[in-house]
């Protein structure tokens, strides 16, 4: 019988439909567990496909598995063009996390630890590769300048989305040290690829084949491309998000703006010979940069790529390759090591320089460290481009996982001294508390309560509330927990300051889950102390856990039912 | 050079994501045209995929239109793998659509409408292909047989999808006659989808092909299947859902377990003998019918399968055939008068003997003469399947779009004399206001304002709040603009009454948009005079088109406020 896909037996249609179910239901199942013992989601997605692939389905019935997962045919393409869309968007939404406003705000400090980052690791990488090809995995007909170029890459590689995720679990997202290592990470992500753009051009132009595109074709063709997608096309699409976003039904449209250009740049790097991926990254880029574009519709790709595409892609690495048997424990241990001091050395260095002190330095090494899914989608480019075998690639994915999952615990541990719990309300008072704002947008709450503090702390009203305003738009400190911790720091200030006010109808602060503000906490830390902040961010973060903990917040009037109020929070927090 | 789907070339994985970006962009862009001049999204689709396709790109073209999509191939294989995914999940969707409880609701009607408006229009579609089976272009190597039962169940389906979106247009899904139309659409659906799966089976087994299953175990099957998943599996996902939504992240995990449920209900309904797509629909019925399903998740996924799968379909249904060459305008009016005549006819004489009145009984029949999308994946898998030629599958195609468009516009007409625009506060009154409702959910609010409504008109109050709770379990009252609708009809009542709550905080009302209920307005209407609730239902949805006209409620404390204040609203929209 013939199938509506056209070309397909019934009995291809079958196994194909079986096979993206199966791929699906234990990569999210796994990775739902993954996420519930602290892991990330791609953990389990992986371990999902080694269940599934050589590593144990293979090995068990094999004959079940030629037929679910073959190496050719019509099943097998239409599984690689799944996971190529797969990847494809996925990249765009990494994309699209890069701010590049972010990078110029944080200036001089994230150009020393992004730069840095970057170049000491690359040349750990570097030297291996170049002295042993053969050792480490590369492909031996491959030139040995373009494998010890990705070995560099590989090991300076660090992955923006988990370092996001760390720092929102550590609370530590919306503070400046997080932005610092974000912007860093950033910079040192876009070079990153940039440069393994031009690898893997180098790489199908060393093999000599006839259709393969010269060096300086490559060459010129990535530079000129990323010049063009973050240059016109990023101002371009400036202008065009408003529009969609007023003119299509809202977040479909721009949605479908976003993954139409994500596919058409991607066929666009492709066609020039650097790799699809790239042109979808770089779009992300583009389109991210847009400051009309809402957290929310942010969230909500994100959230459909992460349900679909995601698993798919991460169950494809595990059902590539044999896992156990191609697990080399000392090739593994030893990028580890190098590419942990590299990155490591290189991130402290640059902090120190950046004019940070120790522990954030410390604490900026460690996030930076993290590798995640970008290493391991530039280890299967390499390996389905032949330029690196299955030994190097499980290596690789490994120092992915491994490098991922010590960085959250190692800032926790770096950090833990700075906190201290303080009390929230000692650096408050009657007079900074607004029971009911007027507002209803984020700007006038932060002008109404700025003013408060202006007033109560007798400092000049108009440069503090600017400074606020610049902090927020650099990155909306709205919580998904209905809180918004719009901060500055301020030079001369003996003790830190808050001021709070409530807001019963809710303020619009561009939340990833688009929900209303209700809780508005203005701080204001000495500069001198960075460590105040982070203390009192976690101090919100901690006490108010989600949005039913505002619940009573209804009847607060005055500044004595808020002390009782926060009290009462605060009991059950620690008798919980 | 290799792409990281292994087995594309790269010059076939730029075609590949190249054919991709531009089916979504066209389909997406057309299809928002579409809409926004009052057509279906998917009659836009559709254009775009007759611009890429042989109808115009084509004859253009025909060079690049071979190289993007060929008939053969990787590429071509790739795009069919992605078409038969997407069919897959939308189908899953319109099966979420389908509320067994709304038919047993609506009882005797329903049954009446939903199996005469099956039955007529069986008839009138099966006497052609079983006289003329050449003519109305039935592939000659088929038994006629097969031929008459697909046209009799092409001319008897109606698609419940656009059936939803015109009531919701017209405003009249929420009320009673919106809801039998839809009981009616489903029981329909369901019963039509049934043969369909038996007739697609039956032609497979008459193909004589090796491994083509017997009538028998086609019949078998498609029946076992049906009660396994309407019952049993029903049944298990009434359990299930609570606890994904219990344990998962909301929304993710419930939509990872509908896509997986599809795809291996598709994978099993394929292995039977009948379509994967049928297996996709029917646990889309079996999940729909989960209560704790929320209609916010139901919305998010409609939302991601109609941004990215749908329009790929629909594009492809321009792209696979050549619309102007095999466009038979005699064959195709044959077709929509018989159609017409057959769903009309048997729909009015259901309603009829189901107790409404003429204007009523038409509106239901208008209503019930749509198509859509349903009729148009018939025919696909019929010309898919070998079972139907070109010429007939583009008349079903053009006869889903004319049924589907003319529908809105003749239900209009029908019920427009009864739309006499009433004072909506005439049937209210100071009594009948509460200023700041105290419930904080949908049923202790419908409780309040009853009990207002049971003193002010001395009606039982047990009876009356017990009524409008039932009507608000079958289907929430909740519109996205923040007001809400519990409605019900009541047998010895003079006039209608109105009470009217207001919220200030919001009440969670289950609406599609997961935002809060700030007004609830609960409407008795007497049972005699059905006309009455529709035309206070229309007043409603038009004077208080969307959110923000509800910002002035912040003000209103009395009801001479209340009265004032709507008394501008109704000023502004008529001078609008």
């Amino acid at each position: 019988m013939l199938s509506i896909a056209g070309g397909f037996t019934s009995s291809e249609t079958t196994l194909l439909l079986l096979s993206i179910g199966l791929m699906l239901g234990m990569g999210r199942a796994l990775g739902e567990l993954a996420k519930r013992v602290g892991m990330p989601a791609l953990l389990g997605e992986i371990v999902a496909g080694i269940l599934l692939g050589p590593g144990l389905l293979g090995r068990l019935l094999p004959g079940l598995h030629a037929e679910l997962f073959p190496r050719s045919g019509g099943v097998f393409l239409a599984q690689q063009s799944l996971v190529l869309l797969a990847i494809t968007l996925y990249l765009l939404v990494a994309g699209m996390e890069v701010n590049l406003r972010t990078v110029w705000r944080q200036g001089r400090a994230a150009l020393w630890v992004g730069g840095l980052g970057l170049v000491v690791p690359f040349g750990l990488g570097f030297v291996p590769g170049w002295l042993a090809p053969d050792w480490v995995g590369g492909n031996p007909e491959q030139s040995r300048l373009v494998l010890a170029l990705f070995l560099g890459t590989a090991l300076s590689i660090s992955a923006l989305p988990v370092i996001v995720r760390t720092l929102i679990d550590l609370r530590l997202y919306k503070s400046d040290l997080g932005m610092l290592i974000v912007a860093a990470a950033i910079l040192n992500d876009l070079l990153g690829w940039i440069i393994f753009a031009g690898v893997i051009g180098l790489m199908s132009s060393a093999s000599g084949a006839v259709d393969a595109p010269s060096v300086e074709s490559i060459a010129a063709g990535t530079l000129a491309f990323s010049a063009l997608m973050l240059m016109p096309l990023r101002l371009l699409l400036r202008r065009l998000v408003p529009w969609v976003q007023d003119h299509g039904r809202w977040p479909g449209a721009v949605m479908s703006l976003a993954f139409i250009g994500a596919l058409l740049s991607a066929a666009a790097t492709e066609w020039i010979g650097i790799h699809a991926v790239f042109g979808a990254f770089l779009f992300g880029v583009a389109l991210g940069d847009s400051s009309s574009l809402r957290e929310e519709t942010r969230a909500t790709m994100e959230r459909f790529i992460s349900v679909f595409f995601a698993p798919l892609f991460f169950v494809s690495i595990g059902l590539r390759v044999d896992f156990v048997a191609h697990f080399d424990g000392l090739l593994t241990l030893v990028l580890i090591v190098l590419a942990t001091l590299g990155k490591v050395g290189g991130c402290l260095a640059g902090s120190r320089l950046g004019g940070l002190n120790l522990r954030e330095s410390l604490a900026v090494a460690a996030g930076m460290n993290a590798r995640g899914a970008m290493e391991i989608i530039l280890g299967s480019l390499a390996l389905a481009a032949g330029l690196i075998g299955e030994r190097l690639f499980v290596a690789l994915v490994v120092l992915a996982l491994v490098t991922s999952l010590a960085s959250g615990p190692a800032i926790a541990r770096i950090l833990r001294p700075a906190k201290q719990r303080p009390k929230l309300l000692g650096y408050s008072g009657a007079g900074l508390f607004l029971a009911e704002l007027r507002a209803r947008e984020a700007e006038s709450a932060i002008g109404e309560l700025a003013a408060v503090i202006a007033r109560e702390k007798h400092l000049p009203e108009g440069p503090l509330r600017q400074g606020f305003l610049e902090r927020e738009r650099a990155l909306s400190t709205g919580l998904p927990n209905g809180i918004a911790v719009p901060h500055l720091r301020w030079d001369e200030l003996p003790a830190p300051v808050i001021a709070l006010g409530i807001s019963r109808r809710g303020i619009d602060f561009n939340t990833s889950d688009g929900l209303p503000v209700h809780l508005v906490v203005l701080i204001l830390t000495p500069t001198a102390n960075r460590e105040s902040q982070l203390a009192i961010l976690g101090e919100i973060a901690s006490t108010f856990p989600d949005r039913a903990a505002l619940a009573g917040l209804d009847g607060v009037h005055e500044w004595e039912q808020l002390v009782g109020w926060y009290e009462e929070r605060l009991a059950a927090r620690n008798g919980a």
